[in-house]
């Protein structure tokens, strides 16, 4: 008989999916066990690039630091054609990231270090438990108690395959993409030995060959072609003269993709005639890879004294169309989205999917949150998925020479290729990303009006005002900007604030709180909020038994009077909390304002086009605007919360 | 008979000066010993302040970001003054470090972490044996060998202190401050017991009542008064409002001084009623300085859940006058200057004292420099431990109330006080620190000229021209504006290309390169460098050989030509070195250009007054300037560079 145990939330891969999930399980006191057939993390290879919003992902965990001096950064993108005389020409040198989108711009990282930062901050933590060589064989689920979020439902057979060999090699993995399609080696004949785990939620972060997926009996759906790309870790000798930017050739011979990364290696793409793939699939020989990197920067010299790692790929794109069942499994990164890796976002998208996850999970099982609101993962998350298919096919088709043989431009950059780079390190990034109205996102009022339903209607009060900060998206990731502490100046960006430890954060814009009627209405509100029967305060009375002290709404203050001309102690006591071991809470009032010693601060108001009465905005646990109102709607705001947590929480 | 060792370096104190001096040490690979009686590094209170040039130097071991993002960022100053009716007023709110003249600004950081991270900082280099629990009992000096410096004149007998009671009470300690004067007990009779130590160099940082110090003969001279302060670090719950700035009181009953610190702490400094100093020493007990501070803050409240650490002094400025004896024996931080901890700087000054003298040693020991130059650690050190004594001096007048009870405006700023304070955070802190002319600091002509030399004086050719560079002072260290990377557009501050690593490094201003007088110049400069017999060649090819690949001298270029239009292969190949093994090293051309995605850039030229013809700036391994000149002048620079390196170098 096997051993049995029970965890709250089970996660098969422990690559970076995985461990983003177990990052906020971690963070969140969640009981979790997370498996991994592999013996340790990612080495070298596989995914690189870091997004912005990843970036920022990352610092909500406090990871950001680390991440970000230890990247290289990819400011700039060349652009570089063949000439009919068999030359290379640079057509341009632009910025790579788009300037004030975000405080990080795209870079790049191993994957191996990603994991690594990810998996000290999950362990310093507790709460899960790690198995490594470790893989699941069966699973059943009990759907009689499925509706029943006390229950474990779900049932899975683990086994120890410390001595079973490995099904793949792991250095032939890039992130997002299957390089093998569907034919991994099946899994069954090793069941029965091991431990046996029922656990609450499921989540399958376990690659383009899910088992997790394939248990549940869905697959990815989409095309392949059979052109195939080299991938190689090198370091260059070369004097191609923009080997420290990003860069792309369109050469007669094929293309080449070049990203700058740390410890003076570059990762490169090329474009590979089908005779070479078939070279390179025998022999394993880097080397062939390189020759072809060498033809397509010809005339300039292109060397290196050290292959770190290579593999091959064929272009594909394919996606999974469910992504979440019975609000208890849930598939995530590339278990759910394969593409190309041109676009480096693999990584990004695949911890970006169990960033928007792992909390909801969490607050469910904390019992924060209605388990109903496990469906918008879906909700938000397939559309992500699609839309970055689509942007890897739009690269991918920029990027294939061959395609374009018949043509005269062969070696030229169409225009739709350009904005699809474009948008890779801005909106596709995430930071753009906006989720529609669903349980956690309120509509606008021009969205309710289309819908039907006005201010009578028994939803009305769940909508926000979207008009009083034009420049902020209901449910995308609220901008960040310097802001300054009311009590001492020193600077902050706004997103520091709001680290990931699973509360929802109140913002108050409260304007120029100098003047009698903002005052005013900053009084009226905190005096709302600060009621024993405020849902809010409800809220975090119920959170502080249940989860280590965080608040279930923290409170903040951004006001945009004179800072000196402002006393912390003549402001509402509800944005001065006190204990009697720590005092006054200094933590709760900013100011938009200049810094003394930085360039920034004082544009938060102006960037987001917030006026005289200023708003309130209600942010999630991962920094998505949930809901806007004026200061004087606490009602929207305590409708709009009762609507997502458990009755017996307020 | 005991146990003989040779070291090249013996250091006695593991103190912040003691540290600072070991981290040369490891990264210059200089055998070295480091013994303390502590069996650990301060746990709590003692020091806090940490200046700009200290953030600076601390970063240039790599270790800045660390401390400075756990750092509290003291930004503001507020003064406040008792009425005449027994309230108090704010005076002003100010900037409490100047804008402008570092990255960093004043920021607090418990001695503990920065012994803690300078110690790992040791450890993880080697090179560094750390004794702790050990004690010097005797030595001896062999003065017919102490002009040899391959000898090891110096003999210490050192003890096993484990089991010996603590001469003093190490909590009662401030850095900078002698709170016994001279009477701690005598060490003898605890000789001959463990090893004997041979070095060729010792350094003593064993504090106030270094043990070093006394063999010597040598004592701290100065004045000390009666007042007495109290110190305190404390979690505060009050409701005063600028408890997060950085404050003075000038109360009737007595002046408070407090900062913020990290962990919500804040250290107080109390001014003390006699009968209340003599309560304290009887009792230790924080709670009677708690009351002296409530007392001054009346009518606020101001109390405390938490006095970590409390202690008391006696005002005094006392400073050593021979701080090197023989180029042998040096004598660093409050073993040469003692004074009150109001001014923040002790800390500070200590290893800014061993952040001089260290890479000398080092150069010396590893035959990169001559002995002689050994003598600029007195010429420069001492006249920044008077100068600090001076303004501890003003500062403790402006400070103690009970100076003015017989005048009117008892609790008023005075002028002389205010602008000690601006100097603190400004000047004071080691930014401003100007060494004069001597064997490592160059002349400039005037002062050649007022010396009665004219260029034809064989010293004629070492000389700067400050004119060139009119805001850079011969003798200061450079200071940090944002540069781009020609080739990648990364940005960092000058200050990161210019690690401590015992390099030298000449930075080449050649201002619009694109301009063909300048590109002449340039190629002729990059010509004269790159000969075979050009000293900088010489003395890299001897560096290679005996420092581990670190360069005697970097080369470094900052143009201010458009980067795009400037390609590095065009440039000469001493600007872009090639190693078989890591290609270009593209880490030598920088550019002053505004940066895509920061505030800054662009601004270098203008603000160290650079013009069109550029020049060139040799940097001792401090960053301090030790040579300007034109970028025509090699024969100036070379002449220098054989003034100060051994003949068998070059």
């Amino acid at each position: 008989m096997a051993n049995r145990v029970q965890t709250d939330v089970l996660i098969v891969g422990a690559g970076p999916a995985g461990l983003m999930a177990a990052a906020w399980m971690a963070q969140m006191g969640v009981r979790t066990t997370i498996v991994d057939q592999k013996p340790y993390h990612t080495r070298c290879g596989r995914a690189d690039g870091l997004e912005s919003r990843t970036l920022e992902i990352l610092d909500s965990f406090g990871l950001g630091d680390k991440v970000w001096a230890e990247a290289n950064h990819t400011v700039e993108i060349a652009l570089w054609c063949g000439t009919a005389d068999g030359h290379l020409r640079r057509q341009s040198v632009t910025a790579n990231s788009k300037p004030g989108w975000s405080r990080f711009h795209e870079s790049t990282l191993s994957q191996a270090k990603v994991e690594e930062y990810l998996m000290e901050y999950v362990k310093d933590r507790g709460n899960v438990d790690v198995k490594r060589e470790t893989a699941p064989t069966s699973l059943e689920i009990d759907y009689d108690m499925i509706d029943d979020h006390d229950k474990y439902p779900i049932r899975l057979d683990l086994e120890d395959v410390t001595s079973r060999p490995m099904s793949h090699d792991s250095s032939m993995e890039v992130a997002g993409l299957d390089t093998s399609a569907d034919s991994s080696s099946d899994d069954s004949g090793y069941a029965g030995l091991g431990h046996v785990v029922e656990a609450k939620y499921l989540l399958g972060c376990d690659g383009a060959r899910s088992w997790v997926r394939k248990q549940l009996g869905l697959r990815l759906e989409g095309e392949s072609s059979s052109d195939s790309w080299g991938v190689l870790d090198i370091i260059p000798l070369t004097d191609f003269p923009d080997i420290r930017k990003r860069f792309i050739i369109k050469a007669s011979c094929g293309t080449v993709m070049m990203i700058p990364r740390e410890r003076k290696l570059v990762r490169i793409y090329v474009e590979l005639p089908s005779h070479v793939a078939t070279q390179y699939r025998e022999s394993q020989d880097g080397t062939i890879l390189m020759e072809q990197v060498q033809k397509a920067m010809h005339p300039y010299t292109m060397k290196t004294s050290h292959i770190e790692w290579s593999t091959i790929y064929t272009v594909g794109q394919r996606v999974c169309r469910k992504i979440g069942l019975h609000n208890r499994i849930f598939l995530a990164g590339d278990a759910i989205h394969t593409h190309s890796p041109k676009a480096g976002q693999g990584m990004n998208v695949s911890m970006q999917d169990t960033f928007n996850l792992g909390w909801k999970i969490a607050s469910v099982v904390k019992g924060a949150l209605k388990p109903q609101i496990l469906e918008t993962y879906q909700q938000e998350r397939l559309p992500v998925a699609e839309r970055l298919i689509a942007l890897d096919q739009r690269i991918c088709r920029g990027m294939c020479s061959r395609k374009d043989e018949h043509k005269s431009n062969y070696s030229r950059f169409d225009d739709d290729h350009k904005r699809a780079l474009e948008e890779e390190n801005s909106s596709a990034s995430g930071l753009a990303v906006v989720y529609h109205p669903n349980l956690l996102v309120t509509s606008t009022a021009p969205e309710m009006a289309s819908a039907g339903l006005n201010n009578e209607n028994e939803l009305a009060l769940n909508h926000s005002q979207a008009s009083l900060a034009p420049n902020l998206k209901i449910g995308a990731r609220i901008p960040s900007l310097l802001i300054l502490n009311q009590s001492d100046a020193q600077t902050c960006h706004l997103q520091q604030i709001l680290p990931s430890t699973g509360q929802w954060n109140l913002i108050i814009f409260g304007a120029d709180i100098a003047a009698p009627d903002q005052a005013r209405r900053l009084s009226s509100l905190a005096e709302m909020l600060g009621r024993p029967e405020s849902v809010i305060q409800k809220l975090n009375n119920h959170a502080a038994v249940t989860r280590r002290g965080f608040e279930s709404v923290g409170i903040n203050l951004i006001h945009c009077a004179e800072r000196l001309g402002i006393e912390l102690h003549d402001l509402p006591a509800i944005f001065r909390p006190w204990t009697d071991t720590h005092g006054v809470d200094y933590n709760k009032v900013w100011v938009d304002e200049a810094a003394y010693h930085y360039a920034g601060g004082g544009e938060l108001y102006k960037s987001f086009g917030i006026g005289a009465r200023g708003c309130m905005v209600l942010l999630r646990p991962d920094q998505h605007v949930s809901f806007l109102s004026d200061m004087d709607d606490v009602a929207g705001l305590e409708q709009f919360l009762t609507s997502i947590v458990p009755e017996q929480t307020y």
